[in-house]
């Protein structure tokens, strides 16, 4: 079991988290007639939904459950509008709670709604992924995607606790688990060589708990010097304007990790090419992701991805910007004014 | 022209502040490139858009105008999506701002927007009716309806900078001049015995500047030590929960101001026969809103309204929270129980 608190963001990481779920969140306080909204995925629901709801009841935290269809689909603006009315229907209250039970799209979806519904409930996590535990749960980003591109609208609210059950991982199907070791390696490359070095060596798999609390701590620490996106955590964007573009060009049937893994080796290639990194680094990178079975090659045409990010929320002004790597466990903010980007990324 | 900062509520109160808003946004500081999403409704633009623009354009600000239907019925989610799909068509960015142009309705669904697209742009306000200079526009709600109530959703996102320009209300219809001006009596009665006397003799006309300035005060220091409605700030709430019952069960015939000042009237009167108040306080204010052109009797059946409490905001757990008068210039928040609210309002 591991607990710690970096700024705002506190995070538990054991084995069996979801069976004591209930009693975990009474401990953290709040009024005795608390009631807990859970909101989760189909998928989710079928492995995790009833032993989280019998811990809940053993703390004496009514719920109800909102149950999304599994997929990016559901982080839209029609899901959203059905959750506030669920809520409202059911007469939750400033001083009730929001659970998120799952992946980055419940978490996403249901902290946005825990943001606005009566301008903030109390909101909790429980990510079920590897992604979420790593990445998505952490942090306070909500965010729903509109029909102009992902993520455009949201808030920053961070979650009052967020639950790592990493036995959830188990049942995980092996391409989900894939997404999410791509984050992993991202923190490996811009912040922490030796962690890097130890998923090079497989210790996503042989030691879990270990390594997610790592990547878990380097996202938090982060965040924490960084809330609001106005420096330092644009480092958490490597490979993500390629990435997100990729998405898009793919009608989202590129994965969010299958995409940044591509944009972190697309980025990377320029770098080497410009001499911003040594090639070691493109070598290292590609091995790694080949061997957590993401895939290093790009199918788009970059001028048609070009396009795409010119609507990219990282764009600011006239430039936008980049995350490049310098070495392994080293990366810089880089950016290119909009005039030169199709120079830049030929 | 008075002009003061409390708490990061920064407001300025002066004659012909539209002409100049332009270099007032600029010398706040921000990129070069910066623009301006101008949101107004159709009334306003025709009074007061063409000046407001050349302000910017002398400024070298690049504006580009989204233009609400008047009235309550723009504060929903089909316009707000459409208000988000505009800002993401025209490629605004973290770093652009929104103006909010207008009244209460222009300021909620603008706020709300600024606060949530790529999870917050820069936002000023600049309030022309009596209600959003003393009162919506100031402390940060922003708001947009669920079909389940009014404001159950929104964020808490402070303007940067507030500018009441008094010489918009020349412009305002005598009732939505009235609706405004029961606010201004709800904080004579909350909080300031000599601001009602004032008000009582006709400052809101005679003195406009300085009244509003003091109600704006009010406001501004009790939203700067409870930011996020903890406590302080439910004294606002004195004749709002009748208020927002009466506009719901009035299908939103009721404006907001009237509905108040009905509310108002009613819970004093219920204060005084528990003795919670004096009977000079119903008096007073009964004569301080006709003489402002408000009502002052209910058409409503209390039962019916009391049902549409139940899903109030306001509401925590199983007790209703309403605000009661004390005296002119002082007032206490008062629980009731939910089973006991028929009973209490009886």
């Amino acid at each position: 079991m591991t607990d710690f608190a970096i700024g705002s963001c506190r995070i538990e990481i054991g084995t069996g988290l979801l069976d004591v779920l209930g009693d975990r969140i009474r401990a953290s306080g709040g009024e005795k007639s608390l009631r807990c909204a859970v909101v989760t995925d189909a998928n989710v629901a079928a492995l995790h939904l009833e032993k989280t709801k019998r811990s809940f009841a053993r703390a004496g935290i009514g719920t109800d459950e909102f149950i999304l269809a599994p997929g990016e689909k559901s982080k839209t603006f029609p899901v959203y509008m059905q959750l506030l009315s669920f809520l409202a229907a059911w007469h939750f209250t400033r001083s009730d709670a929001i659970l998120a039970l799952g992946g980055g799209v419940v978490g996403d979806l249901a902290g946005f709604a825990a943001s606005t519904f009566l301008r903030g409930m109390r909101f909790f996590q429980a990510p079920t992924t590897l992604l979420a535990m790593i990445d998505s749960g952490i942090g306070g980003k909500t965010a729903v995607d509109l029909p102009e591109g992902k993520n455009l609208c949201g808030t920053f609210y961070p979650a009052e606790k967020v639950f790592c059950d990493v036995s959830a991982l188990a049942t995980l199907p092996r391409d989900i688990f894939a997404d999410g070791s791509a984050e992993a390696v991202k923190y490996g490359v811009i912040r922490d060589a030796r962690l890097f070095g130890e998923i090079e060596d497989g210790a996503l798999v042989s030691d879990a708990e270990k390594t997610i609390a790592r990547c878990a701590a380097i996202k938090a620490e982060i965040v924490a010097r960084d809330l609001y996106d106005q420096g330092e955590r644009r480092l958490l964007n490597f490979g993500h304007t390629f990435g997100h573009a990729i998405e898009i060009a793919s009608d989202f049937s590129f994965s969010h990790g299958r995409a940044v893994a591509v944009g972190m080796m697309e980025i990377t290639r320029i770098a080497v090419r410009r001499k911003l990194c040594g090639s070691d680094v493109a070598v290292r990178l590609e091995k790694t992701l080949q061997k957590a079975g993401l895939p290093t090659e790009n199918p788009y045409d970059r001028a048609a991805l070009a396009e795409i990010m010119l609507n990219d929320k990282k764009r600011r002004g006239t430039t936008l910007e980049w995350v490049v790597p310098r070495a392994i466990g080293r990366a810089e903010l880089f950016p290119v004014e909009i005039g030169n980007l199709k120079e830049f990324l030929s």
